[in-house]
C-alpha cells in the first residue's frame, strides 16, 4: 500500500472574500491529485484525453468540510486508493492543515471511452499500477 | 414550497478537453444558485461577507455525476430546501439537460462570523425568507 | 454598427480576498462575450470547437484596470469591432460600472485550424455577420 | 539582478475543449508568480491581504500570445522587474515551452490601501527587496 500524497501552499487564487478556501477549488486540487496520480503511473491525461481519447469522469463525491482553510496555510493533501472496479474506482481523500483534518472526500470515477462516454475496462498495466495504491482500511 | 430556478447556456470555459463540463465548474454554478438565493431573500453575499463579516460556508456536499454536460446544451439548475436549522440548512440541488437528469447534490451549509468562524443562529427575517422553499419531499 | 453589450452582476466567485474582482476572472468575463457574439453570429463555440475544429484563440491584449470592481455591482461589459483581418480582428471592450469605466481592453484574435493551430480565412457568412458590429472610431 | 523563475506542467484544468491552455488561466499562473515574488522577499499575500489590508492590484497588461501552450507541456515561467516606482513597478513576464517563447507579458501593478484602494510608497523593506530583481535590459 502506498499513499499519495503532496503538499502545497494555500494560494490567493484559492480564497474568497472571506479570506478562506472557496470549496470548489478545493475540488480543483483533488483533481489535480488524481492527474498527478495518473502521470505517476504513465498515463499522463495529456495522452489519456488527446491521443487515446479516454477519460476519468468523477461519478460520486461525498464531501465534509472539518476546518476553514485560510490562504498561506500548508495544506497536505493524499489519498488512498478504497476499491477498484472493472472500470471505476473509489478514493478517500484527505486535507490537512498540520495535524488537523481540514476535508476528507470519497470519490468515485469511472474509466470512459470518451467517443460514447461509456465505461470501459482499466487497460491491465494501468490496473496493475492502481493496485499499488490500493488499501482497504 | 417554492423550487429555486435558473438556466444557462454551458459554457466554453465550463468544458474540459474532453468537451465536457468539468465538475469543479459545476460547483461553483450550484454556488452561484446559492448566492442569487439569498440576494432573492435580500442578504446579497456583499452585504453577508463585506458589511456583516458574516458567511456560509459549505460543511457537506454529497454529488452523483448521472451524465455528461457538454458544451453548449442548456443545462437547468434547481434546488429545493430539504430542512433547516438554527445555524444551517441542508438543499438538494439539480442540474438536468431537457427532462434528464445531469447531476445531483445534497449540500449542508452554515451560517458563521467569519472573525470566528462559529456558526450562529439565522437572523429571524433570513430564517423567514428561507423556510418558504422549504420542502421535505 | 452595433456595439455587442451585456449587464452581470459581480459575483462572489469573481472576488479575490480583497472582496475586488480578480483580474483573471475579467479576462474569463471578455472571453464570454465573444463566445456570446459568436453564437449571436450563428457561429456557437460548441460547433466550432467541437465540430469544425476551429478556434479563435487571444494573440494579443492590452489592458488597463481604472478603477476596483467589487462584489455586487452592476458590471456592464461593451465591446465594438475595430478591425477585421484576413483571419484575425481586433476588438475594443470596455467594463463600465455605471458611468465610470472601470477596464479597458485591446483585444486581438484569430481564426484557426484547431489541428494545426495555423490560421485561416474568415468563413464569408462568418466575415459578414462580424462586420455588422465594425466600428472604426 | 536576479530572474525569477518557475516550471510547471501544464494541467488537465489550465486548458479549453481544444486541449490548449485557456489564456485567463495564463494571467492565474503570472499571478502565481507575483505571489511567490512576495513571498520570497517576506512579505507573503496572507500577511499583506489579510493581516495589513494592502494589495497590490494589476493597472495595466499588455500580453502576446506567440504560441499555443499544450496539455502536459513543461512551462517554464519567468519575470524581471523593469522599474520600480514610488507605488508601483513594472515587470516583464515571459512564459516558454522549451526555448520557444510561448507568450509575454508586461504587467504594472500598484501597492495599495484596500481600504481606500489609494496608492501609498512601497516599505523601504520591501521595496529594497524588489530592486534586487531590477533590470533595465
Amino acid at each position: 500500500m502506498s499513499v499519495f500524497e503532496r503538499e502545497i501552499v494555500v494560494r490567493f487564487e484559492h480564497c474568497d472574500a472571506a479570506g478562506i478556501m472557496f470549496y470548489p477549488r478545493l475540488f480543483a486540487l483533488v483533481n489535480e491529485m488524481v492527474e498527478d496520480w495518473f502521470a505517476a503511473m504513465e498515463h499522463p491525461f495529456s495522452a489519456l484525453h488527446i491521443d487515446q481519447h479516454e477519460g476519468v469522469p468523477t461519478v460520486e463525491l461525498e464531501a465534509e468540510f472539518i476546518r476553514p482553510i485560510r490562504m498561506g496555510e500548508r495544506l497536505t493533501q493524499s489519498f488512498r486508493v478504497l476499491h477498484i472496479g472493472h472500470s471505476s474506482c473509489r478514493l478517500l481523500h484527505e486535507a490537512r492543515v498540520g495535524a488537523e483534518l481540514a476535508a476528507r472526500f470519497e470519490h468515485a470515477l469511472v474509466f470512459v471511452d470518451l467517443a460514447t462516454m461509456k465505461s470501459q475496462e482499466w487497460p491491465l498495466n494501468l490496473r496493475a499500477a492502481m493496485t499499488r495504491y490500493e488499501d482497504h482500511l
